[in-house]
């Protein structure tokens, strides 16, 4: 079968023949659909995240996916069930307590594996397989936006954390600031759009389809380059809630200075090392006069895809119609992973 | 009756003579016991903090004490009942939201005053009056350390929006480490070390009062001059929680070094702005990837100067005998003061 990956040396997916994987008692075998690419796959590909299965040289790419069930061996799922699938998995070796308490997304590095990212397989594939317990049912419905469960889902969990971070008091969060316009800033502003008013950060001149697509879910751009993250608060106010989804160094510290009293930044970029002169001081003594919060977020847990697939039918279809702008067939996958692309790609493998 | 404060252009607390306040119906008026001298106070002295009641010249100090009611008025309290009062009351022009529902401890500084520190009179003087909803009660047989409810309450207040932060998901902290082996830090040991192991770091030389004490607590000393914050994980283990009380610029981002993977740091101290050269980068990432949190933290709200109220009787009374080492009678009040306190200072107004 077909599958997209990268090659231990090489610098760009490649399209490899693999063997179709053969499902063990409790897997089971999935066709695939769609799988999404985002900048974690751009990370990867480029070596400066994640990492090969132990004692490959290859990797199998992709790991926002959906697919039909085609055998589900002794699990509960049906055949022609719609799944998802969730990213991480125990190292190899076995189970351990995270994942055992349904929460892998709280597994430190070196007790978890990444499907298509860090040590095993992704999705990007004809068929894949997977233990039933790391399969989420989609409605058939939703099947064509499923691979984005996956982006929700991380979402879904920065969000968890960040309502956790505030919840020893009354916090009704009325304003949120979304730092970055790009596929996963655009899906934070779609998911907090109906519940406050939005700001969306971001460096792009008009006419441009980020800036349209945030402006129809009633969401304001703020041009970073004319509006800093730490001058919103003067340009348009101090908000309650900031979701950093850019990996900007500078985002960690300036992100507290465009929150209001009692706010949270929820992080989600991975910037990698860069020493910047900061007024540490008073990055500090702003969190504690204000009693202002900063949580970091990876992955996500069994009730964030849940809770991700329920916003597949929350979310409205247009919505979904303007994100996904560049679903591209196998034999054009390069295509899906730019530098031409407009907002989110996809590589379609098959259809329902 | 005498009172202790500050005057506009002076550099040291002084011995005033104010009237003895009345209280209004509804007030309670309060024969003073104990009144606990901290950093905050110092920073008050040092103009680097809070400020004067308004078109007022002076203010009395005193935002940590214990007394005894004389006149009730038309409150539920009795003549006789022992009180600590709390700190933070609305700003002038009647009360708020975050008043009324309970949460002062959530009030941006635009909406309260703050007795003894920030534009109200604070309890350094023989009586004062307050109303009911402020003062809490405080069982008679621990009268004596009453005044070391509100530095616990804050403590208890960071401990509390620490354990929010980490509520979304099983976080059993096992170990802490204290910034700070000053009264807030040994506090912060002497509440953390029942539950888990501590280590506590400070710049002190043995033999040291502070260091004999927290070690008398279990805790483990770490001389910050051969471990800095960010050493402490190869040099002893990383830890789930730390508690930063010493106002050191750096800690805010140095604290997240030092913890495991799902850790939160709780920040207390009050720096100012100084400038820095950091990882940023490293300092968002490490947030990011390994699901930390920093909280910051300021004042305690009711429910916190209870749970305060409860550590009196559940820490051992052995550990306050040491702790409050400088207790001084009104009339020595300057030596209550520095510079040659060892680990706690307090004025005693009366006895009960």
């Amino acid at each position: 079968m077909r599958a997209i990956g990268i090659e231990s040396g090489g610098d760009r997916p490649r399209l490899f023949d693999v063997d179709r994987p053969e499902p063990a008692p409790g897997e089971v075998l999935v066709r695939t659909l769609r799988v999404g690419v985002d900048g974690t796959d751009h990370e990867v590909i480029a070596g400066d995240h994640g990492g090969f299965p132990a004692d490959e040289e290859r990797l199998v790419l992709g790991h926002e996916a959906v697919g039909v069930v085609v055998d589900p061996t002794t699990t509960d799922f049906e055949r022609g069930d719609v799944v998802t699938p969730m990213v991480r998995r125990p190292s190899p070796g076995g189970t351990n307590a995270y994942f055992e308490r349904a929460e892998p997304d709280m597994a430190p590095p070196s007790a978890c594996v990444e499907r298509g990212i860090d040590g095993a397989h992704g999705f990007m594939s004809e068929y894949f397989t997977s233990p039933a317990p790391f399969l989420i049912p989609v409605p058939e419905a939703h099947a064509a936006w499923g691979f984005l469960a996956e982006p929700i889902s991380v979402l879904e969990k920065a969000l968890d954390l960040a309502r956790a971070s505030r919840s020893s008091f009354t916090w009704e969060p009325e304003t949120a600031l979304v730092l970055g316009n790009g596929a996963l800033g655009l899906l934070a502003v779609a998911l907090l759009a109906p519940e406050m008013d939005v700001y969306c950060l971001g460096r792009r001149d008009r006419p441009d389809p980020t800036i349209d697509l945030l402006e129809s879910l009633d969401a304001t751009y703020v041009d970073a380059r004319e509006t800093p993250v730490g001058k919103v608060p003067t340009a348009h106010e101090p908000v309650d809630l900031v979701v950093e989804a850019t990996g900007a160094p500078r985002h960690a510290v300036e992100s507290v200075d465009a929150l209001a009293p009692n706010g949270v930044a929820a992080l989600l970029g991975l910037p990698g090392s860069q020493e910047l002169t900061v007024d540490a001081g008073r990055f500090h003594e702003d969190l504690v006069m204000h009693n202002k919060a900063v949580v970091g977020s990876v992955n996500a847990g069994p009730t964030h895809f849940h809770a991700a697939v329920d916003r597949l039918e929350t979310l409205p279809a247009w919505f979904f119609d303007r994100y996904v702008t560049d679903l591209v067939p196998v034999d054009r996958f390069e295509a899906a992973f730019g530098p031409d692309t407009t907002i989110k790609a996809a590589v379609e493998f098959d259809t329902v």
